[in-house]
């Protein structure tokens, strides 16, 4: 065995409300807790306080290592970036060419090995429990699409969030999941090109225009 | 409890494989051996004849009792229509509104309690199996988008399949399983005019035609 590596040391001790050895691993700690906060009260209902609680730890310590909710989500997950660290610039050039630019960027972190397995296991908890499902519904609800909605300022927001999102759902589900072809080994400029025009119209485009 | 109902009579006895009781449920059998079979070998490498040798009966009581393998194969997972059932109806009109009449088919049939639970188990085994990812595949792709792709003659048909069937799958997850708001509770109608119109450039539009 290799000798382990120094524990690493919070910036200030905080108060401890149980008896816990020293130089543990408590940001392991807070997400453990945070994973079983997430699952039992959903995105909404968890909170930094309750999760710290669960985990034993001062509230402070919580808001040492991380920057807030969706910043302990995307950790306890693993997710291989926080939403609003892309999500954002993909926003800001306004609506023209926001679906491709969002297929892009959904693509650039989905089509790497940590980034499918992932979003893959995320929906495959949703589908194995109703918390799963709440967790995942309230995470896209307002932590990716809240955002997307309020920078287009379109009619029919949570209608136009909740179609952008079963795209992109039925892609994660067709290109990694059951992996049909085509669309799972295409090339993700074309994929853009294909599926980027539908994400467009659910956002910024005209809706109820069948035919 | 109640007394057992009338064993099932077939109407010839078959070559008996095994030692096996008489006036037991051969069709049960049947489908208990198609769902293994189905699951080890996919929808393309199950044969008839080897559902048969699993369960232990002659192939022509599996051909007495089903027209064929996609029949088995909705009877073992029991889904409520048999897809040619109610695919090609919806395909004999031709192109025009193939999009609408395709999503308005799908809701009839998941948007029921046994539907929907049906649906939803079928993309379970997707998530947690290779095998159950390449049941689904094959089954969607021979019985359902085959029928659909040969039907319209349009360039690129594979990859319109698989398009049609990413928004389709993204469908359920979103309206069934995450339960995204306000697509979860929208009305059958309304689902097919903002659906349909994705479905109708897929099949039978334009495609790679970005902005």
């Amino acid at each position: 065995m290799t000798s382990l590596p120094a524990p690493a040391e919070g910036p200030e001790q905080p108060r401890r409300r149980g008896r816990r050895p020293a130089g543990e691993d408590r940001r392991g700690d807070i997400l453990a807790a945070a994973r079983e906060e997430f699952a039992r009260r959903g995105f909404d209902g968890a909170t930094l306080r309750g999760i710290a609680r669960a985990a034993g730890v001062d509230p402070r310590l919580v808001h040492h290592y991380f920057e807030g909710k969706d910043d302990v989500f995307t950790a306890a997950f693993e997710l291989p970036v926080r939403p609003q660290d892309v999500v954002d610039p993909v926003l800001a050039p306004g609506p023209d060419g926001i679906g491709e630019r969002l297929v892009r960027l959904f693509l650039s972190v989905w089509d790497s090995p940590p980034g499918r397995q992932r979003i893959v296991a995320l929906l495959s908890a949703s589908l194995t429990s109703e918390a799963g499902a709440r967790m995942l519904r309230e995470f896209l609800t307002r932590e990716v699409f809240a955002r997307i909605v309020a920078a287009l300022r379109a009619d029919d927001p949570e209608l136009r969030a909740s179609l952008a999102a079963s795209q992109m759902m039925g892609l994660v589900v067709a290109r990694y999941v059951v992996a049909l072809e085509p669309l799972a080994s295409l090339e993700p400029d074309d994929v853009v090109e294909v599926i980027g025009p539908t994400l467009q119209t659910y956002l910024a485009g005209t809706l109820r225009t069948a035919r």
